[in-house]
């Protein structure tokens, strides 16, 4: 009957595959996960939405289109219209109530900064009171790493995709340690802020104005080639973005101490890139949002508390849940427990397809953030799964020079429960201590299935539905 | 009788294993290759000689234990004490008659760039007259690639290996396209070395003197995690030596303009650094040298002529035979009837474990020399079955850090008749043309051989039988 023998496809259960091989009986085995719980009715109203496909192939071209040229430093009140008692923060919205150690220490030391507060006691009193405005660097064209505090007197790249018209900026990289955005606010901390806003900023603002827009974009795609993820490891960005800078800063009328001292600092901080590569990556994720019926996630974002995205076809929306804590490795004494909950606006990296997507173009990324080559060769093939594209811009060399996976789509992760991989740095939970670790982290699941309720809601068949007459009953 | 079944392990000739397969015989596969024709007398002398084992780790430790660091930046004529009227070039010993046309029209260059002639014709004529002495570079401490034509008005690299107290020296590298190393002489080449010795390296001298002795090992250690093999890309090493030396290059007197220009003159050439490279591995494989009964390989270098190799048993002696064609990609309307045959002392980067050795490292440089992502891969696999070591310093992520396969081994090269790996740049063969491509060549066969023989006649027992009575008649 069987003229050559039965072919056997195993589909997701290995137990009955690794039968049949114990066996010697040939076995095709093909991936397969059960969706996320609860997601059955929600997935069939969403992926029979007639505009998907179209949608996500607009949202989604326009995110890899999308250009990114630093135009310009200034200081947040002018180029964001910030105001003296606002504060801008990493992730989902937030109050001081619900803030966590790191977000805390980052807010403590923005206020000694901003000159709100005398001391630590005085601005906790101060923001526990309500005195200050929080606002996340998401709702005004902003990001920032880790607790991601922007002060009014704090100087932000700007950068500008001249394809969609859009801006958006990211503060300055401090460096590493005992800084800001991990929560430390020591008098070391402020000192240096106050350097970054009257030599750091001034200084790069004339460098840059003399040089011209500087194609940011263009310096993350040769990153890529040398072993950088654009996320935790920014080794061959920094100097690629200082030697494209540097002459001009000499130009530029700064002091020959000044220039010494930013080429010095630049240079000294291997995560200096970070603050370029973010804002680049949310001029992609901004180019993608707003498409109705488009099922592309445009940010993930966390406040230290909370994981939050937003999906192109659902607006501004934020779908959250707790942050999870990274799996990583420890600087010096440090361990889990010191660890806060996940941080910061820099998983638009991943959302624009790099950080943990592009891991298998930076392998040597493991001896800082744990595991091994090939789990960083693995973390990139699984993203395939779940995105629409590969980046034409963004090639990973020892895959063939194969595009980044590129646009996280919801119905894929619910789908196949698989979640977006995100390379992050590690904040000490206790206020002031400043980073502890690097390692990856992955979003709760629950703001995949909440955002994909939502796309639900929101398709013509559903809504058709709840306008219909209720003739029945 | 055979309880477990029979194993079958075939070595070399696939027919047969493929034969077994075919018929589901599990073959354990071990790769075999005859050695190389006429040196199976040689290879038993060799293999048998007592000193070898004890040698070769002597040898290839010191080579890995050698350090790199660029203390100064001079003239020739200081820092080689090279007289007027000598002409440093690459590859074993040549005169203008064998001289190929890179060669000889570096020379012309360098003849009009030292006032030494007022015009091509005369320069060529009193060349062709002898009126100008050519030494190897590897006589003098030195490595240049390409023509690697060195006269005593051109800066110099200095570099310190403190661990075997010797120095190597190399020039500055001059960009790409129609450049004095690739043959070219017309009046921009000449131009350009007068800036080079009149501003590039009084400045780099500044700068080096400034900053104190610059870790250049430390450089290649990372460009190796950064994408870069150090011979035909050095895409991440040039950014990374620009960043450690640039804030002294700006506290170091030299004026601004000059600060600005040389700042973009390094930046915007992508191999600058591999004449930094170069040194660094001479050092590396100069520190291996003169161990009796070693077998590895000290130096591989060509002069568009000869391909010369010297082995640390042998001392000074140099094995040629002729250098081949590469074959690789050429630029814009150059082919392969342009280029012209192996030329420069940059294989002394394969020499020490990168450049080809490492193409692992440098998926991306398929890109520049040709072939596949895993023929990239394939190379640096292949080189560990010709080499001793693996580097320390070395590591290859995509390997999960394995070390660079370091130290050529003369005996393994006949037993497995595998060839060197070396990717170079590929020479117009007419003079005055510059650069047509790069791409990838091995050594002719032959010197192999002659090193093999050379090494067997001083093995103690052939001494010991070339000096015994002739007894019987």
């Amino acid at each position: 009957m069987l003229e050559a023998g039965p072919r056997v496809v195993a589909a997701g259960v290995d137990l009955f595959a690794d039968a049949l091989d114990a066996q010697a009986v040939p076995v095709t085995r093909v991936e397969w996960r059960p969706p996320m719980d609860g997601t059955a009715d929600d997935l069939a109203t969403v992926v029979g939405d007639p505009r998907r496909a179209t949608a996500n192939e607009t949202a989604v071209s326009r995110m890899v289109a999308s250009e990114a040229r630093l135009v310009d430093v200034g200081p947040a009140s002018e180029v964001l219209g910030l105001e003296r008692g606002t504060f801008l923060h990493a992730g989902p919205p937030l109050d001081w109530e619900r803030a966590s150690g790191p977000m805390r220490g980052a807010l403590v030391g923005a206020m000694l900064f901003e000159g709100l507060a005398a001391d630590v006691d005085e601005a906790e009193r101060r923001l526990a009171g309500g005195e200050a405005t929080l606002e996340p660097c998401h709702h005004h064209g902003a990001v920032g790493p880790m607790a991601g505090v922007v002060s009014p007197s704090m100087w932000m790249f700007v950068l500008e995709d001249p394809v969609h018209g859009r801006t958006a900026a990211c503060s300055l990289n401090e460096g590493l340690g005992k800084v800001l955005r991990y929560g430390a606010f020591g008098p070391e901390v402020v000192e240096r802020l106050r350097w970054m806003s009257a030599v750091l900023g001034p200084a790069l603002a004339g460098a840059v104005r003399h040089h011209g827009p500087v194609d940011v974009k263009a310096i993350v795609t040769q990153m890529l080639q040398m072993g950088d993820e654009g996320h935790n490891r920014n080794r061959a960005g920094t100097p690629l973005f200082l030697r494209e800078i540097v002459a001009d800063l000499v130009e530029s009328g700064t002091s020959t101490t000044d220039v010494a001292e930013v080429a010095r600092f630049v240079g000294g901080n291997d995560h200096f890139f970070l603050n370029l590569v973010m804002p680049a990556c949310k001029l992609a994720t901004d180019a993608a949002r707003d498409v109705p019926g488009a099922t592309v996630v445009t940010a993930m974002a966390r406040n230290g508390t909370d994981f939050g995205i937003q999906v192109s076809g659902t607006g501004d929306r934020w779908f959250t849940g707790p942050a999870e804590v990274p799996d990583g490795l420890y600087l010096g004494g440090y361990g889990p427990d010191d660890a806060n909950p996940d941080i910061g606006d820099s998983a638009i990296t991943e959302t624009a397809g790099i950080g943990g997507f592009a891991m298998a173009a930076a392998p040597a990324i493991v001896r800082f953030v744990g595991g091994e080559v090939a789990d960083a060769l693995a973390a990139t093939q699984r993203m395939y799964e779940i995105t629409l594209a590969e980046s034409p811009a963004f090639g990973v060399p020892v895959l063939g020079f194969r595009g980044t996976p590129t646009g996280i789509d919801v119905t894929r992760v619910a789908r196949t429960g698989i979640l977006p991989q995100i390379n992050t740095g590690i904040a000490g939970r206790v206020a002031g201590t400043g980073q502890v670790g690097a390692g990856l982290v992955t979003p709760p699941p629950g703001v995949f299935r909440e955002a994909l309720a939502a796309l639900a809601g929101l398709a013509p068949q559903a809504v058709l539905a709840s306008q219909a007459p209720a003739v029945r009953g």
